[in-house]
């Protein structure tokens, strides 16, 4: 659910969901990962959907299988950027007449051995025919109330981290491991204040906490943790990465690296902007905010 | 999510969902026209998802806002059959970057004033480019345990019911207003056994009900209601009506007629099959069991 609040400059989502007002009952509505909603005395639920187009989202060398599992998991990452715990999926599909059925088999393979693995329950769905590929989900999960992690939480002088190396998006999107007990634990350990899963980019992804936190801040291009063969300000706009960028009070900071964690910048007033230095402590300017699925870039 | 236990003659989706197991919060998952969940101590909770595809659900002559109600009207419609109240949505959609802010906005005017009318909050969503339109919904609502409508109550002796005149889909499938009063009346007044909505055609989607409440079932072509200038053979296999098709205990037949619904079969034995009779009482054999969206007919 992601793109949402993300569509360019021009802001087209806002724009068009002005008129979604949230109720008493919803927490969060539109422009965080998953929506929130009332459900128990000391849960939440979450509440996500995600569309996989052909070409867009997945090419045709990606297997089937990957598919499947790609189009679950993306909406399961959403339920872990806020810290929950995923529970139920359903499935919708358009299946182009030309597949073969073990080509569809091995779709629902990658959901299902996925679905498994984290225990989620797929329930129903909706099947089409059509002339392309399009698969999406959308996943229901709970979050305990005291561990709901929003984006909108960052303060300034909070330290903004990442759960893993950048850049490998490319390679792992279609087969990565939604960070669903990473998110947990961070919000456990260092009682994460805003966080996010990187579908765009940690910059494009870093600027929607901003937005929703109102703040501003400074990433440090030497502290990026990169995949192998990827330069900083490549691991600064890689999207489809699916690790989780956080925020959390500097006195988590040497728990939050002796966990494995990656602390890449610091909260700032919302005047100051969104800098990015480089190693030498000048300011870099990006040419390329990060991946957007909207522009196609 | 109605398609998902019909999908031609092999049965694709019950062979393709057969790992997808239902759990111990799970009332009802893959087959009706919507998931049940666990929920809270009197209700419980409804889950549906629809895709609808440019081609397949609509044609080039539909108007965006037409294209947007009838997105989140599928959905409302699956609700409806579970005789639920909907309350939350998301909205999926591939958008064509050709495609114009205004031409957007419209789809998006379309979804709103439904959802207003029926007190749905639009809670979020993802947005994409695609070079077709791909639009869907996912709504969640509740139903009190005991109001709650499944496909699988019909029981021989039951009367077969329909909530309106039939064969006006083709006009009415953009503009429909989902049936949810009429349910909930329906559940009320005359204890419905099973219920569904028809997206598919009566005939289908009877199928469906004398499928998963082991039952079988007499149609009287007689007896259908049929829109103008219909026939009651194109009645009976007129697809996309979202009418309520539901059965009851044939004690409630005066009072369901008097209410301005229509008997138009039998529930029987399952051993007697699934037949339809003509006005001379002869077996009519009907040569195309209703639209099927996935075989394209």
């Amino acid at each position: 659910m992601k793109k949402l609040s993300g569509l360019g400059e021009f802001g087209l989502i806002n724009f068009l969901t002005k008129d979604f007002k949230p109720g008493r009952e919803v927490i969060t509505g539109v422009g965080d990962d998953c929506a929130v909603l009332k459900y128990r005395r000391n849960e939440y639920l979450l509440w996500t959907t995600d569309l996989l187009l052909a070409g867009v989202h997945f090419t045709e060398d990606a297997s089937p299988y990957e598919i499947g599992w790609k189009a679950l998991a993306v909406s399961i990452s959403d339920i872990a950027a806020m810290a929950g715990i995923p529970k139920y999926g359903l499935v919708f599909v358009g299946l182009p007449p030309k597949i073969t059925v073990s080509y569809t088999r091995e779709i629902y393979r990658g959901i299902t051995e996925l679905a498994e693995k984290y225990r989620v329950k797929i329930v129903g769905g909706d099947t089409n025919a059509y002339d392309k590929l399009v698969i999406g989900t959308t996943v229901i999960g709970v979050v305990e109330k005291k561990y709901l992690t929003l984006r909108s939480g960052a303060q300034p002088g909070d330290l903004v981290c990442v759960s893993g190396p950048l850049g490998k998006g490319e390679k792992t999107h279609l087969s990565f491991l939604p960070k669903v007990k990473e998110a947990r634990k961070i919000k456990r350990l260092f009682s994460a204040t805003a966080m996010i899963d990187i579908s765009d980019g940690l910059l494009s992804d870093f600027t929607r906490i901003a937005e929703k936190s109102r703040v501003g801040g400074k990433i440090f291009l030497s502290q990026i943790p990169c995949a192998s063969n990827i330069r900083p300000e490549e691991a600064l706009a890689s999207g489809e990465e699916f690790e989780l960028l956080f925020t959390a009070r500097p006195e988590y900071g040497k728990a939050i690296c002796e966990a494995g964690f990656f602390v890449v910048g610091r909260v700032t007033g919302r005047s100051s902007g969104i800098k990015v230095f480089n190693a030498a402590g000048n300011l870099y300017q990006p040419g390329r905010p990060g991946y957007n699925h909207f522009s196609g870039k």
